[in-house]
């Protein structure tokens, strides 16, 4: 049996990182190492135990480079972001010396400690702004409209800078819209918000009329995809990570109805920063690992019984 | 007669600097100002006497807003950069704090003193990186093997934020090589770097065998461009502003040994930061404006008319 491979997850209690991490801790053919910020706990009590945990601030680069000297580390995925799209343009001094410079400073340490495979969670929801045609694909333009999205892109370059200088292998999955269990924010991801309302008896709040369209992705989908992707070593690619077909939020509402007719709708006004129509073009995902992809109806039921199972702390 | 507008130009005693200083004065139609670094002494003395000059630290934002806080801004030509392709990769975090954050700054001025219009100083030689294709289109790939040209292309996705955002109107030119008058730099500037050592009787030091081709672009050439894109209102533009033929550097010591037979070559090593070839497409330029554009052996004599009478205290 071969050798047991070390990967770092920064940021493996989030949304999306204790997904993957479920996933590579299930493996079971990686140590697995979490570095996260202090006040970050897990989403499942046994990931803390499976994993090695480290607790500090990525904005310190001392707190990283204790990781890095005291493990033999294969593989680097960055999943974190001090800053969400809708708040970025707020900050933007702030988005780039969080995000940007100390993504720099990691690929530093990386160098520094001779590590050379790093996969990073770009977005594929924000680094092309207005899409130009449908579906996108990864050569199309990128002209954020956010800051989030302009600092995402920035550090794209860097990795690929760092791979032309310095030999380290990056891997860049631009999300879709995912959705699923382990979520818990209250500000982002649609469909987990407005299940969490309807379950609650609340109305659930649209802004605009229901017309934008997203690709939503069952996010064990999305970790599945990472998993393959790095454990199938397809280093050098920015490949979209998304279910390539999409909904808008008016289908969302019709699917949510037949499970609950009784749930109510708020209508407000439309955001500036939302794109109308956004669908990722996967031909490059399939082509690089063969993912099943959960259906939308699938999905959410899914993730209404990840719900209910959390609420009776069976999750 | 209309009223003149305002241009700030902040980085105007430079060598592209000078060069677009004296374009705006020449045309009186301009009431200029000059921003710049504290060391940085006017290339011809008039320039200090016709254009309004603030002497600060472009990297310190309260002397930026004494600027705006003092005068009525039309337009703002950003020209300045505190670092060289060539060093940039030493210290990237340096690059990211001193020209993307200050150039945010700057933008963040613009919009608290509702400035509405940016001309911007890119660069057509590092953003595109190695070309797919000659000559290199606007569209064409961003993947820049500098730091330098990482934050010159995010600083273009910032103006395209704050055009969306703010709708602060930006026009963003990619320059290729330039040279002629006004060149002090003994670092960077190959065609004047050349000609000085000539006319001083050193060694021309050439790295590699002398077949890496450029986009050789007489200044004046670039700064009439300048000029009659931001006088001609050409906003919303990212162009290339360059000869759009490419010349060897084999081709340059042809022109020059024609001049100066005893010339002498020094042959070092390439270096892994330079680009095999690079040539611009020139078409959207031409579009845009109609720009006169001098050949090469002119412009090299040109420049060495320059060099002499500068010597001579005549320039």
């Amino acid at each position: 049996m071969a050798e047991k491979k070390t990967i770092l997850i920064i940021g493996g209690f989030g949304f999306i990182g204790s997904n993957i991490l479920d996933r590579f801790l299930a493996s079971g053919n990686y140590r697995v190492i979490v570095f996260e910020f202090m006040n970050v706990v897990p989403k499942r009590k046994s990931h803390a135990e499976e994993a090695k945990v480290y607790y500090g601030d990525f904005n310190n680069a001392k707190d990283l480079e204790q990781v890095f000297a005291e493990n033999s580390i294969d593989i680097v995925m960055h999943l974190i972001s001090t800053t969400v799209p809708a708040s970025s343009n707020a900050n933007i001094v702030f988005d780039i010396q969080t995000n940007l410079v100390d993504t720099v400073r990691l690929l530093e340490l990386m160098k520094q400690f001779k590590v050379g495979k790093l996969a990073y969670l770009s977005s594929g929801g924000t680094v092309y702004g207005e899409p130009q045609t449908l579906p996108i694909k990864e050569g199309d333009p990128t002209n954020p409209i956010c800051s989030y999205g302009i600092t995402k892109l920035a550090i794209e370059k860097y990795l690929h800078l760092f791979q032309y200088l310095h030999g380290i292998q990056y891997l860049i999955l631009r999300p879709s819209n995912p959705y699923g269990p382990y979520h818990t924010s209250t500000k982002q991801g649609l469909i987990n918000v407005m299940l969490r309302k309807i379950i609650a008896g609340e109305p659930i709040t649209i802004w605009g009329d229901g017309h934008i369209v997203r690709d939503y992705m069952y996010v064990s989908d999305l970790a599945e995809a990472a998993y393959r992707m790095i454990d199938g070593e397809r280093w050098g690619n920015i490949v979209n990570v998304g279910f390539g077909k999409g909904y808008s939020i008016r289908d969302l509402l019709a699917i949510m109805k037949r499970a609950f007719p009784a749930m109510e709708v708020v209508y407000q006004p439309s955001r500036s920063f939302d794109i109308e129509n956004l669908v990722l073009d996967t031909d490059r995902m399939n082509s690089l690992c063969d993912v099943p992809v959960t259906g939308l109806e699938e999905g959410i039921r899914k993730t209404l019984d990840w719900m209910v199972a959390e609420a009776e702390g069976k999750a």
